[in-house]
């Protein structure tokens, strides 16, 4: 390769132009944020964000950037810290699916705060986000699929290229200058696997965010990186993974857009789930009662398998279960955030109904698909498979899914009262003059 | 293993007093510290500094803490992340030469920061101290030498285990609580090789202590982590190495300390340049007048030859050149800080004498030794090999050889006045009711 990694996309972003974004593109990265914001929302009350905002409330310079449902402002660094943690607290946020990566949480934080401080435009935080956005799922092409399974949690590692590529954007940034914030976030990404079921995994989004806000603020300063600290005999990339592969970093850069195959979750259970429960639902519009079944069969891939054929005992368990999801369909007819939560964990028709349900393998399926199916007391069966559910690339959430889902999220956090003017303010965030509007509408 | 290394090591933290402590181990505390404010007095004046100061000014609460030599204090997370980089800016700090961890810089200006913050004695920051550097140490070693030629800059990585186990203690958690502290700096870990030639190295080390800061209170709040975040199939050893050996963790915790394997340089070069200088310095003493030398022969083992043969270009090229160091020995009988900067790199007599020197591979000689041979003009040669130059283990450096390396980089930074004071005050730190004498010498 005749050129650096970062230095292809040090020019590539330094050099872009809003005017060379296409409609399409914006109106993507519009809805990443609307997702985004309704996730952080609905998770106003949890503990994993008030004992996060507690601690930082002490390390916060001039209180000028919103955190999230909370009252409050604190300094940019700070109130991106909170604010990722919160949009990927229950992993009900965005997922690009060929990574993994959850892209928003850890940069539009970063941009929203750093916006709100300086008094920028909405088209220069979209334009920024997708720029970041478009690093950190590059990146994350690169090393993948090594890095994860090495133990790597993809979203915090990339998530800080995506801040610190947006955050160099945001201020002005040179190309050389974001080359070397790039570089800079090599030495900070961080983020491990093992801690995904606990407040830990938070810490590694959180530090993303705020680690991108900091690596451009030094670059800008004159702050140096390596040439190639990603992809270096000793850079992030080898050190990460175990075969990257470098040129998906730079290959269709700028026409071949990553970050626009980012997807929504209509669920607040992990994706490989979703096809199980589009295709319950499905079932149970044509039985009726879910009093007819007699048992149900879930059929999917090896990782399906391996992550969904649990006993279910908390919330987590409940959002990786394939019973889980299975008896939601019938028994409920529904799968918000509540349906995911201690009370239905514990619903005596949920766990009866679980126990109803079988996991099996089906190598023919694709990741992602499923095929449920249902013995009625009567005799009879019924099946039905689910290849691209709801929320795929194939078969996208619509416009108005995502404001239901916002309204949803925002009726959970507390803030029903809000959410028109906060749908209102974020489509409008492409010709807003500065963020207010819409960060005032985030109480 | 029937026990998380988390755990125990959450357990011995915890559970450690002050009295358990030998007047050995606190006075090798006590080393650390003076040695580890005097690096970082010396650099008061680099821009990598006062860049990441200026940077951290707007992100910092109330000014509790002291920015060493700065006349200036930001609040405990802001101030450490820029002592942390002062102190190992031009790697003239400590190094445990088995991991070549640099122990002191993540671990110190963390404990130091909350001490000030909260009047703290300075016995406590003393253990807590010993404490951090341990569990930094034999993290270290346990992942070692995988982890560094996989691309980790270890002072960063195990720097966050250090500064999070130093602030539990600190900050009096019990053991779960520092179980999970360790945990959260398991998804913080973070610093790459590839960028050790620019300031993005001091990113990695700043964030360690402002990280350790966080982690520590995060579980103070009752953030969780995995059991086996260190561990764990996914966790940080697995991840960040090939074969970690995990027993080195725990086995003779207590009794066996590896913080006590600290050493400090005498010379700002690479630490397997000290032989070197060594040697050259001793056969001045023996010849008078260096322009008797006709040709310098320095032999070492490979990592010598790897790293010190070549052109040097600038100060980064002097620090771990063999031919820097043999001019230093000879022309200048002396390697001080300002004997590695430009002018000295530029200096005509140097750069004349450096061609006189040739490097050689000696595989019979241990690493860290040299073999310096001197052909005079008069046809006749001498030798010298030394195996343990001072600052080794079995030769270390005097108390009164390191307070003169302090008061040397006080000088350097402009502290001349203020070097008694401080060095007074350090070695007075185990019965000092807080730290405020000692952090009012450090301007």
């Amino acid at each position: 390769m005749s050129r650096f990694a970062g230095e292809v996309l040090g020019e590539f972003v330094a050099g872009s132009r809003w005017s060379d974004i296409t409609p399409a593109l914006r109106h993507d990265a519009t809805r990443s944020i609307l997702n985004h914001l309704g996730c952080a929302l609905g998770v106003a009350q949890d503990p994993a964000v008030t004992m996060a905002l507690s601690v930082m409330r002490e390390f916060s310079g001039a209180p000028v950037a919103t955190v999230i449902g909370q009252g409050v402002k604190l300094d940019p660094m700070a109130a991106s810290f909170v604010n990722a943690i919160a949009s990927n607290l229950l992993d009900y946020d965005d997922t690009h699916l060929a990574t993994v990566i959850h892209p928003t949480a850890p940069v539009a934080p970063a941009l929203f705060a750093l916006a709100e401080q300086r008094g920028l435009p909405g088209a220069q935080v979209l334009h920024a986000f997708l720029l970041g956005g478009e690093v950190e799922c590059r990146i994350g092409n690169a090393v993948s699929p090594g890095h994860y399974a090495r133990g790597w949690h993809i979203t915090s590692t990339c998530g800080h290229f995506g801040a610190a590529a947006g955050c160099a954007k945001l201020l002005g940034l040179n190309a050389e200058q974001t080359w070397h914030a790039i570089g800079i976030a090599a030495s900070q990404a961080a983020g491990i696997v093992e801690n995904l079921p606990t407040a830990a995994k938070n810490v590694g989004v959180g530090n993303a965010a705020r680690g991108g806000i900091l690596a451009a603020l030094l670059a800008q300063k004159g702050y140096k990186a390596a040439p190639a600290a990603i992809e270096g005999p000793l850079g992030f990339a080898r050190a990460t993974g175990d075969a990257p592969e470098l040129a998906a970093i730079t290959e269709g850069l700028g026409t071949d857009w990553e970050i626009a195959r980012n997807t929504y979750k209509p669920y607040p259970a992990g994706i490989v789930f979703h096809a199980v429960i589009d295709a319950c639902l499905a079932l149970r519009q044509e039985i009726g009662a879910p009093e007819r079944i007699a048992s149900v069969s879930v059929a999917g891939d090896a990782l399906l398998l391996a992550r969904g054929d649990r006993v279910v005992r908390n919330e987590r368990d409940a959002r990786v279960s394939i019973h889980h999801s299975a008896a939601l369909g019938f028994v409920r007819g529904r799968a918000g955030v509540a349906d995911f939560e201690m009370p239905a964990v514990l619903d005596p028709a949920l766990a009866a109904f679980r126990a109803k349900v079988v996991a099996k393998l089906d190598e023919s399926l694709p990741r992602g698909a499923a095929t449920v199916t249902l013995r009625l007391v009567d005799g009879s069966t019924l099946e039905r498979t689910v290849i691209a559910p709801i929320g795929s690339l194939e078969h996208p959430m619509s416009d108005a899914a995502l404001e239901a889902k916002f309204r949803d999220n925002a009726g959970i956090g507390g803030f029903a009262d809000r959410a028109d003017a906060a749908i209102a303010a974020t489509w409008a965030l492409d010709s807003a003059p500065d963020v207010m509007r819409l960060m005032t509408a985030l109480p």
